[in-house]
């Protein structure tokens, strides 16, 4: 029988809407989405061009995707001192995205609790959504974007089947540590939790602290899932390619929603994550150069307005997450810029309740992009 | 608090679990996955190597699909005389399978009955399991595979919510003409259900019947979802690249749950479907031609195993489905064959009990490679 369909309770991602309507605005600007500027790196696509002369790409891989890439990536992890075996403990998946729905829809029953720190990436609310999980928030502090762990403790039920964030986290632009990442881990396990770390800014970390991944503790191993994507690092968001990393027997289980979902990702898409690893295995750092130039363009621009907006300095991914200090509303104040000055910009509440009030401003974008559109926005305000 | 995964009341589909072991296999033949022999086509592939060349293929595209193929897509179902929006009512998905899970996961609530046809497509079931769906069977005739209306009434209950099936159907290679379809959905309207039907194989029909979509009767529109995909009419497989046609009311909230599941689809795959589409029109016609020889093969061999199975000719798509007349446990067959021949085959259980006794055999393969496999099985036959 006809009823109201169930996602009437929730929206598409906030970014994706504003993109759509973004797109029928002749001449806008768009900070919006987290788009790395770059085009594909020239030893990708030279080497896309001779594959697609190879009758094997296109045909569908393995589901868990080409032995080749899991090789591949398998050993680019020995190099963060991740072991992770290419048969049983990555899963090729159509993006980050994917692997994300397939993770929540393996491990989650209608009801069960999940725990996300807010503000969290938008489309992490549709995600629990789609796969009937109910979202407990544990709020991060306005001021400096840190967790509160007696707060995550607080939150957690016997209903409580997950606890997911990004580290590096969007839309903030901060990053767990090591010893925080350890504790958080440590009472995520003790309370038989799984971890769900989002990871694909992983490699756009600005300051002098090293990176840290869960993935080296064995301690965690069976509770963790490990989601990468080749989307930010490498420049390929149009590819939808990234993977998992979890323990064998999570693997197991996830393949086969992942096989329901997507059958397989992309091979081409496979064969320009195996390039990009095979052949241009500096871009994160290129790119990351590229970002510090592009954060300092927005941070001096923000300066520039402090009647507008505080904020704390980005510290990875290419996010600032400023608080609005003359609009609560933050969809209202998007709404008016993008009317009146033609750019594309998040509103906090995209990320959840806790996003409120804030803006979120990619540095993704070439840099004349980002200064035509901050100089627009900054005649609106003045 | 952890418990046992909901994931493991259901199995990998059985297609995907015997490609991985045949994979293992050195020099093993696979008339399994329903795969198109046919390399990337020449219109698409020369293409695809300008258009890397352009910065925006490594890009996102709008999550709805980039305008310029929904455009295309458009055009294209006209020449089938089903009208369809480009903006509003189609929907560019990452391949048949998220188009079918996108569906599922916005129309069915836990615990939410959903009629399938059986035998019926081995990720139907898993799709739905992934959905929180209840699959009712109602088993098509064995003798002709047909569709008894009686037993369909029978199965709705009141919380049936939809019926999904493929026309042609994978794997009885059967479709129902116009006058059963007709019936089918005035039934299921009647009764307020949703009407999933996946066409994928609706460029390969054999006979003199011509091929009628639910799309075109404007009194079905609310309540049909049609699925299509580039991978067997283009050989596109690998690309994961589809479509889904449905009201406006419908598209507005599959689309979310798509944005979760896929963020958009690969974007070079949309160019690949655009320049099939705008290039290459005659491709499907074309394999069709070399798939009546293929089955022709098959049949053959078939006929010279009379005491071994019996069949029924194939209409449409690339599969025969025989019926076993020496064994009735499929799997363990299949099994055998695969060890002693190198062989790899689908057992008729993979698509449901209704499928059980018999064997899926694809004609999807060159004719020299159906030759050498038939060949080999026939030897452990005797």
């Amino acid at each position: 029988m006809k009823k109201t369909l169930r996602t009437r309770s929730f929206e598409l991602s906030l970014i994706k809407s504003i993109e759509l309507e973004a797109s029928k605005i002749p001449g806008v600007i768009s900070l919006a989405q987290g788009i790395p500027s770059f085009p594909i790196a020239e030893g990708i696509r030279e080497h896309l061009k001779k594959i697609l002369d190879n009758k094997n790409v296109g045909k569908y891989s393995l589901t868990n995707g080409l032995p080749l890439l899991r090789e591949a990536v398998s050993l680019n992890l020995e190099k963060l001192r991740i072991h992770a075996d290419a048969d049983k403990e990555i899963l090729i998946t159509a993006g980050a995205s994917e692997a994300i729905s397939a993770t929540l829809l393996t491990l989650l029953e209608p009801g069960d609790e999940i725990i996300l720190f807010g503000p969290c990436y938008a489309s992490y609310i549709s995600a629990v959504k789609t796969a009937h999980g109910v979202i407990r928030w544990v709020e991060l502090d306005k001021e400096n974007w840190r967790l509160d762990l007696d707060e995550f403790k607080n939150a957690i039920t016997p209903k409580t089947r997950a606890v997911f964030f990004a580290n590096p986290n969007n839309p903030t632009g901060t990053f767990f540590p090591k010893d925080e990442l350890l504790k958080i881990a440590e009472l995520a396990v003790k309370n038989g939790l799984y971890i769900i770390v989002d990871e694909v800014y992983r490699d756009f970390v600005y300051g002098t602290d090293v990176y840290f991944s869960l993935l080296r503790e064995s301690k965690f191993r069976e509770n963790v899932i490990s989601i990468y994507s080749f989307s930010k690092a490498y420049a390929l968001t149009g590819f939808r390619i990234g993977y998992l990393v979890a323990d064998e027997k999570l693997v197991r289980e996830i393949v086969k929603v992942h096989d329901a979902l997507a059958n397989c990702a992309p091979v081409i898409s496979q064969y320009a994550a195996y390039y990009a690893l095979e052949f241009e295995p500096d871009l994160p750092s290129a790119y990351k150069n590229e970002f510090i130039s592009r954060r300092a363009i927005v941070l001096s621009w923000l300066d520039k307005h402090k009647d507008h907006f505080s904020y704390s300095i980005p510290e990875a991914a290419y996010f600032v997450f400023p608080k609005l200090l003359q609009n609560s509303d933050s969809r209202k104040f998007v709404k008016k810029i993008l009317k009146e000055s033609k750019v594309a910009l998040v509103p906090g509440i995209a990320f959840g309740p806790a996003g409120e009030g804030h803006l979120r401003i990619s540095f993704g974008a070439e840099e004349d992009k980002i200064r035509s559109a901050l100089n627009r926005v900054g005649e609106i305000l003045r």
